[in-house]
């Protein structure tokens, strides 16, 4: 049971960004920007950021939302790959030295090291590449405290998180109308 | 040296706004909102919160960034206790059981207990109190993995961050004119 009161309809981030409208429209459009906005890396790409980033803070909920989001892009054993062995995950290797910036950056900026820019550099990794992947790191990582902070409901029915990913697809992160009618 | 090209003369996260505007504005509001906004902590409160997470999750930055805009608003003792004797910190029972809840926030979301939340509660911490505390300190663990995984620049200076507490305090979070003029 959630630590403050929330529509019971609404599990994980959804009854959150439900409780404070305020707060959470300028988190929908940053969320926007970064993962459906202009990028040189794929929609799937970031999403794999957010799903690695989130499996690592062990957020159960966004850790399943994010593989689903992934899954509309990618084929399922992408993400499930990026979860359990990050070497042998079919990425390409700036994909791969990026994603391992993330996992670190979800854990502690500080473990971000010159050799993990220098390696995912040497892939051909940008400025700005490198700057989205630490960003979109660092926002799942509010997301991950966000969610298990307060204790929120985590569903365990997968056709739950299915759904969600087809919403966040169709829809991408800003406010719209009936946004979670299908869920 | 930051691991991208920023601004030399914006150490920090002010660099780092300065280099993606777009993705700045709602982090920038967001931050407004939670800190400067209507509330029932005050302003010295919240940047405490700030403050203990940064500590916590060793961001030297924004730690010494948020302990001096928490002393544009309070006695420099409360925030130095709150960093390393929290017991002992003149600070409200109930802020004390807030800034437990967001130091173990800075740490992981899970580690927030239904003890802890009791405890904030019988000390008279609301709903809307808890998920301020919450959300406030995930931002934080946002912009502490923001600015030590891209390794912008920590001034060592005691003085630089004098100056940026009181832009904090004088001129809130939200993007203005010269906002670095006096830094």
């Amino acid at each position: 049971m959630p630590y403050i009161s929330l529509k019971e309809n609404l599990p994980g981030i959804t009854g959150l960004l439900e409780y404070r409208l305020d707060t959470a429209l300028p988190i929908r459009q940053l969320t926007h920007i970064l993962l459906r906005g202009e990028s040189t890396l794929t929609e799937g790409e970031r999403e794999l950021i957010a799903t690695i980033v989130s499996n690592g803070n062990e957020c159960q909920f966004c850790t399943a939302a994010h593989t689903a989001a992934a899954n509309q892009y990618l084929d399922p054993v992408v993400a499930e790959k990026v979860k359990t062995n990050l070497d042998a995950a079919p990425v390409s290797e700036k994909m791969k030295a990026l994603l391992v910036i993330a996992r670190a950056v979800g854990r502690n900026g500080r473990l971000v090291t010159p050799e993990l820019v220098e390696k995912a550099r040497a892939e051909g990794a940008t400025d700005r590449e490198l700057h989205d992947t630490v960003l979109i790191a660092a926002l799942f990582s509010l997301y991950n405290r966000y969610v298990d902070g307060l204790a929120s409901v985590t569903p365990t029915d997968p056709a739950f998180y299915d759904r969600l990913g087809h919403i966040l697809k169709d829809k991408g992160y800003l406010p719209s109308e009936d946004r979670y009618a299908t869920l």
